[in-house]
């Protein structure tokens, strides 16, 4: 089983805001942009794992920012680290409007994505290899992340996600 | 500002899997369902504050049943606690395949709301009140999953969140 | 062939009415309310018939309420009475706004459809057995009603219709 | 207050059946026809009337023949009459498979629709005049037609629609 | 191989402009007409051909006519020549607003299309005849855009297009 | 009026091939590509001009490559060169299997779009530069479409198209 860089999973879509898109504020409603999201991390999977893929979990989105009829929301997504069968997949999300020249950061997100043979089981997947600052934090990022979502889905116990546990212990108990 | 019972928000949303809904293995793609789940979360809310809201979060979401064309997906949303101008909505997706008497349970979610008056800006809401057992337990979690959300946008500190700390800490910790 | 109860095929949708779901006025078109129906009262057969179905007719539906952009529909369907591999389906649609506790009635309609096997045939269903008061005036009224299609779609002569016919005579001509 | 010729109406609406259209087994769902049947006879309303138009009912719709996936669907619409603010819009359904130069007659049905001003309320349309056989014999029937729908809407008594009436009469009654 | 009239070919489609399909000034998107007229024209060749059609290009198309929200957009489309395995369709694109009786051409397009066989392999189809004066105009036009489209696609040089090149040629050059 | 660089109109989107978009043979229909295309380059138009854009004209496109379902289509856009109110954009069109690593190239395309302001008119845009060699080459040939575009909507005659005359002339006739 060869690695690929993380880098050769890249992919960019873009979508146009339209009327049906919205809610009656004008204002792309949260579950179209979560079905974007989707579509983007899961072709960048399918391009990481060469074969097809279907979605394992969504991490924790949450909606700050509201993005209007007519702009322009590009969604950037790149795997981050491989594991076994699945992959975790990095999204930022932009908006732009017509008018202006800059974007605007609006969401990060992860989904995971497992690889699916021809028969239709789980198939191995190539290391996913990391090579700017970036690249390797995310994918230093993606085992404490996976240890979240395996408590939150009530597959691991707290106490063993050791990396976990220290963010929410104090000082003096780390250091003993 | 009087108060409602949850079960007022109770909302019961069907769809059957239409073939633009699926992937090549001919399973419903998870972003639908999450647009889904959207759309029944946020009338559930709607019927709570009897105003129009917009998505703030979506919590962690894992996919473990897959679910095919054809099949029919229900979805009970039901709001678990109100927080000033925003709502928490729990949810269970149902599946059941057309020659079968029974449904299968295939994802539980929380989405949360923020109710928007017609000027535009968040508005506060009623009390949401729960009666039943299941009820009272989704009301006291709504707390510390509120807690985790903020850590996870970053806008809380993991020592601040003590309910999620005791979940980390070794028991003589916790006992001292 | 066992029976079921009607009760079992009860199948509560819920749609938001979206932009392109609307006409110039901002009104819910009728041909999306009648495939939303179609929809709603299939999936009612489909549990009666634990097999998949397909639409052999539509009664006459008028819209007399409009329904506008942002309105949350629910339709309420329920099969009344299966006739050998057909069954009729009874269907309620309501109408909330987003400012209202209330629910509005819309329309009440009746859809037939044909159980069709794996083999693309039609297939027998058990029997559906009403229990409730409500239940069992629409179990009696399925004859009729499938008289006046009979003749509506050219398949009985007026005259063989009993029950019809009686509506239609002078009171001395039925006593006679 | 002139009048139209009836011909004036007349519209061709062509349809392709894509995958998203049909049911498991390859075939157009009887839901997508009578919404495209919506669009089609609404919109040879709206040329009688020079304005906008909602639906108001449609009359009992049976589907005996099934479309596949891939054919060719063509709807013809044309009012039958005009009542004040109303109208009547026949239409007759063909479908057309690709290998084939017959085009064959699947459905016959009949919608109404109301006239509505720019201010949203009902408006006067002109008189709808039949030109051939065929049409006096739609303009004809309409009257009929009318009272039978008022009597489904229970809005009329069976015993005031005379022509109904006679329908389901003995033959020595309407003698007397 | 018999031939068939271009007649036979001949197809209406009519479609109301809805608010998905329009821009932020409330006017058809070109995209939008693109698409319809790829349907409009492939239902036309597959009347040709008797087979299944994919489309193998579209010539320039130019829009002028803004088309508004709510208004019907007719298109009427015919073979004009078949060449072996393909077909060129002519299409005339009609708008009309629903308070005129007047239609308003606002397109003239020609798309291609070549005929498959069921083994998914290009197909010989009829020969198309032409028998009004403007069918034999598109007739004989056919030869000369099919020229064209060689050389804009790089398959042929300008030299080799006779009639094209007499278009640019000054008069004395044409004569010599 | 200052001017901006070709390369910030760059826009990159990208579709997976679903099952409504594809025609009997699983293929990409040519209509779905043509609208893409549309959106595509009206948001690189948008970027150029910063405001809306409505589109003007699409050229000749031929499609060779047939793109399959479950297939991912990318397509570059970048504005070539602006005239007054108008600015034609370059597309070049990809598709790439799930289980490939190279993506294929299928289509090139120009489509044109004005600069619309906020009173609905037409409005000046920034000069478009361009900088690299394939940007510089475009931008010379964007004069010679433009000629081309203006005789094939019979807005220009043959003759007075100095560029393109040139193509068709024999060698010695331009000598002259």
């Amino acid at each position: 089983m060869n690695s690929k860089s993380v880098k050769e999973s890249f992919t960019l879509m873009t979508e146009l805001v339209m009327p049906n898109d919205t809610n009656h504020f004008g204002n792309l409603m949260g579950g179209n942009l979560l079905k974007w999201m989707d579509v983007a991390s899961g072709i960048s999977a399918m391009k990481h794992a060469n074969s097809m893929v279907v979605t394992a979990s969504v991490d924790s989105v949450s909606f700050t920012e509201s993005i209007k009829l007519g702009d322009v929301v590009s969604i950037e997504a790149q795997v981050t680290r491989a594991f076994n069968t699945s992959m975790e997949v990095y999204m930022e999300v932009y908006k732009r409007s017509y008018d202006q020249d800059e974007r605007i950061l609006c969401n990060k997100a992860f989904y995971t994505f497992v690889a699916m043979g021809v028969n239709g089981k789980p198939k191995k997947v190539s290391e996913a290899n990391p090579e700017t600052e970036k690249e390797h934090e995310l994918f230093r990022g993606a085992k404490r992340r996976r240890d979240l979502r395996l408590i939150l889905a009530g597959r691991m116990k707290p106490g063993d996600a050791i990396e976990l546990k220290n963010l929410f212990l104090p000082d003096d108990a780390t250091q003993a």
